[in-house]
């Protein structure tokens, strides 16, 4: 049995779905993976505050606001805060300390993941990303590792559930704000949506798949979000037989990838048109392989925990593990 | 870089797209992975046979007709011969002389997986299978570590390509027969269609689904095929808005899991019903994840070779490679 002691820096939607998921499944895992997951401890902003989110696990002694502790103490560091800076400046140090580090980060590593996977290798550590783009639906790995004998020739995808959310409430009839105050209270938007609607949340995810399917720099980048979209436009798409999606796609061009976020008609009869609500879809085209789909349920605290979960057994299981 | 020889055990419609595909594939794999892939050896039955799926690669001085010749003289295994028997003995003999190996062998891994990942483990390799189930479709890395760190509660799946490419064109009004005998000039079909009509084929796929998911034993297995599927219940099913799909499924029971293959009534509004001709389609249901689907072409030269190719390449970057 391999002990692995986590050191868990944030404790909100995914970082409180990391702690129930453990209690949940920790048996499991210890009997099929032969690995000892521990929190040791989760660095918080404020450790006297009530947390509703992980009731009934006694986790008040593990609460730290001082990051150093978290890092000192652990074998591998979840970097749940969001955010480039401190998330950054964390995770490098915990990789120069040799931590492996599992991230959820998508803005951070859309900004510097060159950067962090030399970090990686220069450190030998690993480090994890499953839960950056479409939470539990592990299309990462798909290309990372399951598409990595084959040229891959484009992305398309779905990738900003609450602006999917929003679209579907539109469709319904809803305008543009009371669509997007639905998405706020089933718990998808973020009080301030501007990144969801902007296209920027696509676009970040975007930029992390290309980076793992293509290995080359994004050359152009153009990305419009569903704020313009009226229900007028709406409307007519519906009579032209499609609708609206927000459509996120990256290619191979001369020297390097493009990379598009919009707002674009698709026809009823394209799988994209049937991906209702906060779903998540990805077309991977590969050159040997053709199509390849993956769907499921792209944001959300448990399956972005179950994400972040595999990533640490991934880890865990390196024989690398000290 | 690092150098792996690579001893191909077969030459048939998988192995010959493998040598094609590494044709295309070599040079992005070194730059990309640093691994530099050759073929050492190679297995065929007559080495004095024509081989046009290989035309304009000089694979002549490789090919040889003793299995020891290949096993000897590489650092990896790829076993595409099929059948459970010869290629059983070889695959264990290439882990005892600590080859990885590398399978795309359903039969086999059916049979006796358990016994497979043991020796593995006691000689210190890996062996890759994602290109036994659902070909390019990377499912089993999907199962094996994108979702390791969830419970599956039941997988579902289109997994033979030819039962659903016949049951496309019945629904069209051909006959049985005749719809076979479609599937066998596209290509689709074996000679001797036995495995695939009777639900054998998709079985073994999901028993080597359940064994990735659960490593727990098949209870009950209940295997039905599409040899009773006639065009009446095709008109029925139709009649009341339902398609027919041959549906394997797995799903935990008290004290294992209960494994089904059947042709089932599938609502046209399913997602099921919209998997056409020989695409496969895997619908996985996890505890934190919720749904997660993946689908694509499931079976032909190209697509499995290429998963082939993503598992040479995994155990070629493990540490433990020589």
């Amino acid at each position: 049995m391999r002990q692995v002691r986590i050191g868990l820096l944030g404790c909100g939607t995914v970082g409180g779905g990391f702690v129930r998921l453990l209690a949940h499944e920790r048996a499991r895992i210890r009997s099929r993976f032969e690995l000892d997951l521990t929190i040791s401890k989760i660095l918080v902003r404020d450790v006297d505050r009530e947390r509703d989110d992980v009731t009934g696990m006694d986790i008040r002694g593990l609460l730290t606001d001082r990051p150093m502790d978290v890092l000192d103490d652990c074998d591998l560091v979840i970097e749940v805060l969001g955010g480039v800076h401190t998330a950054g400046t964390l995770v490098r140090r915990s990789m120069a300390r040799g931590r492996h580090v599992v991230t959820a980060n998508k803005a951070l590593l859309a900004a510097s993941a060159t950067e962090l996977f030399a970090d990686a290798a220069r450190n030998g550590v690993a480090i994890g990303f499953e839960a950056s783009v479409c939470g539990g639906v592990p299309v990462i790995g798909a290309l990372r590792r399951g598409l990595a004998g084959d040229s891959i020739e484009s992305i398309t995808g779905i990738l900003n559930g609450t602006s999917n959310f929003i679209l579907c409430r539109m469709a319904e009839g809803l305008g543009l704000p009371e669509a997007l105050l639905c998405a706020q209270e089933a718990g998808f938007a973020e009080a301030d949506p501007a990144l969801d609607l902007s296209g920027e949340d696509a676009a970040q995810k975007m930029a992390v798949l290309a980076h793992v399917a293509f290995a080359e720099p994004v050359r152009r980048c153009s990305v419009k979000g569903i704020g313009s979209v009226s229900l007028e436009m709406i409307a007519e798409a519906h009579a032209a037989g499609s609708v609206i999606r927000q459509v996120a796609e990256v290619r191979r061009v001369a020297g390097g990838v493009e990379l598009t976020v919009e707002p674009r008609w698709v026809p009823i009869g394209d799988p994209f048109a049937r991906i209702l609500d906060e779903q998540n879809a990805v077309r991977i085209r590969a050159r040997a392989a053709g199509e390849i789909w993956l769907s499921g349920r792209g944001a959300g605290s448990m399956p972005t925990a179950a994400a972040v979960m595999s990533d640490v057994i991934g880890c865990g299981r390196q024989r690398s593990f000290a």
